[in-house]
């Protein structure tokens, strides 16, 4: 293996808390040796009291960018100089770049949906969606299938917090694209049935049946389910949810969130590297459970 | 190979103008990985303007340590919170070590000089050593010979900024240690013959004689070196200074500084992991030119 860290070696990485168990210093590592870029990704368990510092100090070091996880990815945005249309209309950012002390605030999460949609032989593009959840998984999936040109998205969320937010998400959305997005409580299912039963794609981006919960199902009338409906789910513990049990018992083509993850990797390591990364190999190696 | 960076690694590194071309990151990663200890060593140009920042970072980001370079030696022990002897004494440090943010300063320069010589089969305890420099090395190794327990040192050097921070360092020296210390102005060749001739190592810690100008040489009067006159070069390249071409032909055992820079960094090794680097496999892999 010619793979060796030198004093040219650039690092990036991830702050976040927890970040130990992340899959992404693997991920990106493994991506930098396979193309021979003189890069290396560590993790480090940052919280946001220690952010402003970390990210000052990231600047200093020459760092090419990083990412950010939870408790970070909201607090992030207000500390780049510059924010891509997603991250200023979500307020978060899962990426930075750095170029020569510049920050730009991505977020890659709403790309890594989208390919995956793409990469699984679906075209959702003029089409509608129905998304479940307004969380930061969700807001990122309904933010880039907006500006990528998804025709109509009906968001149900529980009128808490984040309802409120994604209201204020919407508003923006509909100054800058064409987009016919609509919130509805979630609590009312008539209407979730009705949407659903329009809709070429129905996702999951609540937590709602990830380990340890794995009985729970946010769907809890099946006769949603149709052959030619596709059903995406953001969790990927477990691998298959009794969501997607449902969904593939009905003939539905459905999905798990492992290659969101893989292809939001995928989308900030072009962000640095200006590669695309192998992600056949990747996925191989690391994605197979 | 099993060495792989997962978000459990743990990041070191070295901070210093420029540092693209230091061995240190391999010399570090490949002891690492030998002992399957789960840290990675990275080097990042960050002169002195940016060194309390990237500081105030590498603390934030929970780093096990760091090695400073030039320019950033002297600068650090205003930023550390404790300081080796040797540290403060010398007002210079090489190495941090960070224990839940509070970071100790510590120069291995010193102990990587007297580790090399004793390893080369030499005892100088309670000798007399002539050193010429009282630059940043030969400051370093003035100190440790001082602590360590050489008897004698006496210091020559131009009449410059460093002879006047020579004599500061010699007054502490005085009240910490029982070592006899005297400086002289290197222009005084009788004195520097006489001083030489009673001694029983003589250290060139200047950077006469490095690359490019090889045929320079510290030592002009050749009468001073005698079989029982251990002579040693704080530079490595040229491997062979004129000085130590010099010495050897005289018979003298004679010795560069690759050594003391494998020592120096085992020392700062040890002092992040707890661990003995294996400097065999390092001196096999990294110093043989």
């Amino acid at each position: 293996m010619a793979y060796e860290i030198t004093g040219h070696t650039v690092l990036t990485g991830l702050l976040g808390s927890p970040v130990e168990h992340s899959i992404s210093p693997m991920m990106h590592n493994e991506a930098f040796r396979q193309l021979e870029l003189d890069y290396a990704y560590l993790a480090f368990n940052v919280g946001t009291d220690k952010l402003e510092t970390a990210v000052e100090g990231l600047k200093a070091l020459g760092v090419r960018g990083f990412n950010l996880t939870m408790p970070d990815k909201n607090l992030m945005c207000s500390l780049a100089d510059e924010l891509s249309p997603a991250s200023a209309i979500g307020g978060a950012v899962n990426t930075i770049v750095n170029d020569n002390g510049k920050l730009t605030g991505y977020t890659t999460d709403g790309i890594g949906f989208m390919r995956s949609v793409k990469e699984d032989g679906h075209d959702i593009i003029g089409k509608k969606m129905t998304l479940l959840g307004a969380g930061g998984a969700a807001a990122a999936i309904l933010i880039q299938a907006a500006l990528d040109g998804v025709a109509e998205i009906s968001v149900f969320n529980i009128r808490d917090e984040f309802f409120k937010r994604a209201e204020d998400i919407i508003e923006k959305l509909k100054e800058k694209t064409d987009c016919n997005i609509r919130i509805f409580d979630f609590s009312d299912s008539e209407v979730l049935k009705r949407e659903i039963a329009g809709s070429a794609i129905l996702v999951n981006g609540t937590s709602v049946g990830m380990a340890p919960n794995t009985e729970r199902c946010i769907i809890t009338d099946d006769s949603v389910f149709r052959k030619d409906l596709i059903v995406f789910d953001v969790i990927y513990n477990p691998e298959e949810t009794l969501l997607l049990k449902k969904a593939k018992a009905a003939g539905c083509p459905a999905s798990n969130g492992l290659n969101m993850l893989l292809y939001q990797g995928a989308a900030s390591f072009e962000l640095w590297t200006g590669r695309e990364m192998p992600v056949d190999i990747i996925k191989e190696k690391y994605f197979k459970r």
